[in-house]
């Protein structure tokens, strides 16, 4: 069975280098220059390049493998669900932060879809260089269908190292991700502190808690007590990490704020919920993109 | 007719340095070693000694002056009062920030209140030399009395340089000051930008006018536009300064959120009106004074 990986950043290297060990893997990149150099040089992963039995890069568009993995950011994805359209059906997972690519998803019924949330931590050194800095595993769950038989494939292969889970709930698995990364994501970013700061700083851990209401209200879900508790969990076990919404800010990157923030207010308006908080840090990370960080 | 000022901060100094080139002054400070330092080295205004017919310096808490003119900050202001409370009826003038402080005035009624806005940019060097960085002038205005006559010495004084002004309206005035305080001061600290930052970056602008809104309708003034107007040209005329809440954020000072920020959160409690980037903003500052601006 083919895969082939769509984006070559953090997420996309580091599933062609761990999946290439068992698959055959091509990973489409967006540029000519970083196919050239990935097909050169082969991937490396944490400084030792990969022993792939099949491995090719490409900046085509033409995915021509049985599973499409898409990793890039949901500011991207726009121009890759054109090229799936015009795909024949397969099997396509989508592994965006937030749920802002949920409405794309629907131009593409054709195809067998699943979404995945990666809970493993990597860096991505130069165009073909990746570190996997953190171990975690890949959830996966089917996308308005209830056939997990396509990913049998990922979910029974014997990668310990690089494991995939399936989950039922598609709805809740993202939820989870999603008021992870809206809890500490953004006011890390806000206030340049690692994840744990958000524990520590008594004001802080109330902005916290106040984000967490609005968004678990705005996604409708019940049991507050359980999703408060993952986030909390989470965010201690990640407390000496920078989230990558402050990485970004830090090295004046373009963050995922709209995936993240701007899909809750947007869900919220037409809800009719109320969600300030959001709305401030909205525009807070806005303005800091814009301000790149610096006096003016 | 002498003058007592009570603070020797920034504002303390430069008046007492301003005002004892006509009138004799005493200049109550905190510390016994800021009395001494005073009274050895005189003060000093933009690094040259101050000529003062009548100049003195003293850390004790018998006041004895016509006029005492309280210039500590909001926080430092219960001690004061408590003095005051003890002192015979006289005039007393109040020049801090925000409208906290008025609620302690209503235990001072024996006294000829007056409460004053600065428009001086100073900046203390040391604890006898402040320097004028900023020329503007004093409003004064009469607390729930119509009486000006108290004033006129320094009304009517000819400190060109620095001029006294009267208003007929204390919470017109206090509020232009607040409304000012509240839409610049704790934006420019949270997104270290300096006043022009607000009106340069589309979101932070975005966020300037939402905290207008809520602080307008908490003060339930009249005349939207008017106080709007008055808020967008300081932040033009200031656009190259740094506020003084991100000095004290940059160096790690307590800052005056609660005169200004938490203040407007009690009163909008009263009145039950929804602040919620308030709120939001109260917390964000609170939480930088104590993670005192680092990656923790």
């Amino acid at each position: 069975m083919k895969i082939g990986i769509i984006g070559a950043g953090s997420v996309g290297l580091l599933f062609a280098a761990k999946l290439s060990a068992s698959f055959p893997v091509t990973l489409y990149t967006k540029t000519k220059t970083q196919a050239k150099l990935l097909n050169d040089n082969g991937i490396l992963l944490d400084g030792t390049k990969v022993k792939s039995a099949s491995f090719h890069a490409s900046s085509e568009t033409i995915y021509e493998e049985d599973i499409q993995i898409v990793t890039v950011k949901q500011y991207q994805l726009e121009k890759i669900v054109g090229n799936l359209k015009r795909t024949t059906s397969r099997t396509v997972i989508f592994l965006q932060n937030g749920m802002s690519h949920i409405s794309c998803m629907n131009e593409l019924a054709h195809h067998r879809l699943y979404v995945g949330v990666v809970e493993h931590g990597a860096l991505k050194i130069n165009d073909y260089h990746v570190c996997h800095t953190g171990k975690g595993l890949t959830r996966l769950s089917a996308y308005h269908h209830n056939d997990d038989k396509n990913l049998k494939p990922l979910l029974v292969s014997k990668l310990a190292v690089f494991p995939f889970i399936y989950e039922e709930d598609w709805y809740e698995m993202l939820s989870k991700k999603l008021l992870v990364n809206i809890c500490i994501n953004p006011l890390t970013a806000l206030f340049k502190v690692k994840n744990g700061g958000l524990l520590q700083n008594d004001y802080l851990y109330k902005l916290f808690e106040t984000v967490f209401d609005e968004a678990f209200l705005a996604l409708k879900l019940n049991n507050r007590e359980f999703y408060w508790r993952h986030v909390h969990t989470i965010c201690e076990k990640t407390s000496a990490n920078t989230s990558s919404m402050l990485e970004d800010i830090l090295h004046h990157r373009r963050t995922e704020v709209d995936a993240i923030v701007g899909y809750m207010l947007e869900k919220a308006k037409r809800e009719g919920m109320p969600v300030p908080a959001l709305r401030f840090l909205y525009f807070a990370i806005k303005g800091l993109e814009e301000e790149k960080g610096e006096l003016t």
